[in-house]
């Protein structure tokens, strides 16, 4: 069985889109707008075609099986709106996701977004996690380092601001991808330099951190394969020494996972040889950041698989762990 | 013949030290201090002795033979101030290192920083590029994309902001290496996240602009072994094709360059694979940020040497471009 960790429902009827533009219409007006949840206006019927026209036709014709899904994470936004708007798009957004599982449980399992908002105490998502993981049985959380957009003004992960949901999560023993929303700031681009600089700052900080120390069971997934640090695993290793900080081996790694969604296969080929392959996830966020052919394969860049399916760095068994078993232990409440 | 494109004074005498700490002082006391160039108390014996018990001797150590040298990263410090104190803190710094090199003309070459503020216009600095490279024959610019030091908030290096300065590099044929200096915001790190996530930033706003068509002539380098960008070469070659954006060997590698400033062996093993060796110069920035021995290889991380001449990824006749012939061609005001 192969499990891709990180997917996001990024092809959702119109329905969503209508919703959240009516709501950031009224905050245009008056940015203390609250309004209610209401509804998503979005049928089964549509929901059925935007997932079987799209992610589980990728299932298919890419031979995985299990996608752990979420919504999508640039249109999370966090940095729209206040703490009332944030939560009532983000329930409506973990409603759909139940939707599309209970729809086609054998594909998708749900993880959730937070409604996390800037200034916002990171305290208040945590009935949101209550909600979705015991009363809906989400499996996981997806976790924004920078609410604010790219500005980075709110709390790091190393602050006790975050420590009520690392409590939640240590609790419900349910893991953490650590995920940024759209940039709103100029310097970044959304899916490039945001991703991949948020991911590395989220590494750093919870390095740089005693939240292992504190929570010695959390699980975190750092997406994107890990943003520069395989590829500059010696400088982490080195600062991290100069720190006075024990080897990364049982300082971080005992509670971080990568995943794989890196587009080439030397890319996959540096992470699957740095990292030890019980910290390393399968994910391919298809229909994401990247939706073309490379035209030095002739396959979707976001093809993940193939490249490990390639890669000579690792043993079959290790795969095996790659594919399934790392991401049944990591997501425990997964059902078989 | 060795040069090292990217070494910085970090272990200037006290004088330096106490020049900044009465800057800041000031400050404190008054954001709107200004004061005046003053003097750095520091002697030539002083600038002998701390080059020839660090950088000098590991240029002897290591084998290298130049060093392409500017004042201290992480104490640019252009958060700091205003555009006045910026202005004489950055004269004396360069005047300090113009002084090294004439000490030791065999050994650096003269990078010069800038007196970037954040809120003021790029172009203030285009004066203190005449006054180094035309008057003081510095060979190249440090150029700081983010002055605001972690918060972003001033222009993208795609702005018509940076215009000026991409104008008198071009007359002048000089590079800049794109760096930035300490963060001031508590989620990142200087040396890590923030650096990191800076090389990375820089090479996606220069890929997604106009500035190499506006200046066909520019020369770029991305430092630290360019962030996160050679591991994740496909996204960005999928991020450029997805934005009808010519493919990335005709749309930036004309224009920019990669350090290697990757402290261990597959990084920059990977490095050297993904990217074009005419596009890539040897650098190690000692004395920098990771400042231990690898327990793994019992030599400094920085000593990136090692790994270059280690790598069978490239031929011996690319490393001696590596080494040398590309920093020539890059960084044409280097006299033989």
């Amino acid at each position: 069985m192969i499990i891709d960790c990180h997917g996001h429902y990024t092809t959702t009827p119109p329905g969503v889109d209508a919703y959240r533009k009516n709501q950031v219409k009224m905050l245009d007006q008056d940015p203390s707008y609250i309004g209610e949840k209401g509804l998503f206006n979005v049928t089964d019927a549509e929901i059925r075609e935007s997932i079987e026209s799209n992610q589980l036709r990728l299932q298919k014709e890419r031979g995985t099986d299990l996608t752990i899904f979420s919504p999508r994470a640039s249109w999370m936004g966090h940095h729209i709106g206040n703490e009332y708007t944030s939560q009532f798009w983000t329930e409506q957004q973990n409603d759909l996701i139940r939707r599309v599982c209970d729809l086609f449980p054998q594909n998708f399992a749900p993880v959730a977004q937070l409604p996390q908002s800037p200034g916002v105490a990171p305290e208040k998502s945590v009935k949101e996690i209550i909600r979705t993981v015991e009363e809906m049985d989400f499996i996981g959380i997806n976790l924004n380092p920078d609410p604010s957009g790219g500005f980075w003004q709110d709390s790091s992960l190393a602050d006790r601001a975050f420590y009520p949901i690392y409590e939640k999560m240590s609790e419900l023993d349910i893991p953490a991808m650590v995920h940024v929303s759209a940039a709103c700031n100029d310097c970044f681009h959304t899916t490039g330099s945001h991703y991949l600089g948020a991911d590395t700052t989220a590494f750093q900080q919870l390095m740089m951190s005693d939240v292992f120390k504190d929570f010695p069971d959390l699980k975190i997934i750092i997406p994107h394969g890990g943003g520069a640090v395989p590829y500059h695993w010696g400088r982490f290793r080195g600062l991290a020494q100069d720190n006075g900080i024990a080897p990364l081996e049982e300082s971080v790694l005992k509670n971080i996972y990568f995943d794989t969604c890196v587009y080439h296969q030397k890319g996959i080929d540096l992470l699957l040889d740095i990292l030890p392959a019980e910290n390393i996830l399968f994910a391919s966020e298809m229909i994401g950041a990247v939706r073309g052919i490379d035209p030095e394969t002739g396959h979707n860049f976001d093809d993940t698989k193939r490249y490990i399916d390639n890669s000579d760095k690792v043993s079959a068994e290790d795969k095996i762990n790659i594919f399934e078993g790392n991401a049944r232990r990591v997501f425990s409440r997964l059902q078989a």
